[in-house]
């Protein structure tokens, strides 16, 4: 990310983050403008991150418009623009603050009962799923119990579960977690509503700081109806905290 | 609300909506920023709303400047920004569209088991919440399950339920679950920990029209750390229908 004349932000979208010909992942959209909020706030890390998405975001040079709002000691508010080609294509609001190491007072989010990373499936390994540049950047590690429908068999349940991490080798950040809020398939493919699946807004609240190694990521839809559906995703380290929490609406695939 | 000389709009914020002295239901500022957007757009619904809340609003006269992204026959986006005297307060993404009473494709979300209406509490009679304006404006029904906390008795889990409807007799519509997705105490106060807990950024998702009569309102926190809690609210209309689904971040009373 690099300052444009005159102001403003400038990111190249690489395109290896793709989740399809031309089409970037959203998670990571949103993870650059974090990134963007980040430049311009006195405080560290992302907190809390919501985002429409008003049109396809295609790779290539992108401009970040950060408007900052009330700053304080404790967090800081800011919007963002990020504006493709075609104009603007992602407008979030950005809640920055630093975040501590503190034990939870309170917690009710035990990870989910998964199988362990060492014998779930790896996509690139097995040809099951449709290489995207996406998987260049992201290693998976995909939960048997919850990737039937990559076989055709498709679940009762609406629930996706995978073992996340980068593929560069760097431990998981904050912004990492914003990104893998919205790493996994739509959650309707899991019982079998194939097809194109746009995001329309996704919140992302980032709990707490991460530890290193494999980050274990669950997405639920509540209900699919009238033509969307809704993905809740919880984010787990590798000690078991919860530390990323996040809901989209999405449309269904006709 | 009206149009404002040189466009824009106003609206007069009833000091009546208040959970404290000058201080105004957050819920309720979200239901006027996405009427305003409805204002805007081709469609009548609000669907998903995401806000900032970036300074507290007082009551009386405030702007609401709206900006339309692209609207497409299926659905429209808006930024919209809730100014009062001391500036930008409430900044939001709002995505609209029409909702319909389709039957949902796939529901996991069951109402939770509750005190029938009849046998809540009603905190108007019995004295036990201080008085609060917003009280004039919505009748609630407290399930003495989830309300020990107001005579001494906190409880272990994080979670609130009432069933709730407009004082003035309108049935439930979109506008009004925005509003119901927070109209509940913060979560943590079932715990114990009273005091002021700022909402810093709220999602509300709304997924069917609601039927006439009470809605069941359903407030969790999965986790209270560091400062910081969250509280994942969902609601039900009288038929048991999951309506509305929304997630925020506040700050833990000091």
């Amino acid at each position: 990310m690099s300052t444009a004349e005159g102001g403003g932000l400038i990111a190249v979208l690489d395109p290896d983050w793709n989740v399809g010909p031309g089409i970037l992942n959203g998670g990571y959209l949103v993870a650059v403008v974090a990134r963007a909020a980040l430049e311009a706030s006195p405080h560290a890390d992302p907190v809390a991150v919501s985002a429409s998405f008003v049109q396809a975001t295609p790779p290539g040079t992108a401009t970040l418009t950060v408007s900052p709002g009330p700053a304080g000691g404790t967090l800081a508010h800011s919007s963002v623009v990020l504006s493709g080609a075609a104009g603007p294509s992602v407008v979030a609001q950005v809640t920055t603050a630093t975040l501590t190491a503190a034990a939870p007072e309170y917690s009710t989010a035990p990870p989910p009962s998964t199988t362990p990373v060492d014998q779930c499936l790896s996509p690139v390994d097995d040809g099951t799923l449709p290489r995207v540049g996406l998987q260049s950047r992201v290693e998976s590690r995909l939960d048997p119990e919850t990737w039937g429908w990559i076989t055709g068999r498709p679940a009762e349940e609406p629930v996706i579960r995978a073992w996340v991490r980068l593929a560069d080798g760097r431990p998981p950040d904050p912004l990492s977690l914003v990104f893998f809020a919205d790493v996994l398939p739509p959650t309707c493919w899991a019982i079998g509503r194939f097809g194109w699946a746009p995001t329309v807004q996704l919140q992302v609240l980032v709990r707490a700081m991460p530890a290193p190694g494999w980050c274990l990521v669950e997405a639920r839809a509540e209900e699919v109806a009238g033509g969307w559906f809704d993905s809740d995703c919880r984010i787990w380290d590798s000690t078991g905290r919860l530390v990323a929490q996040s809901r989209q609406l999405a449309r269904t695939p006709r």
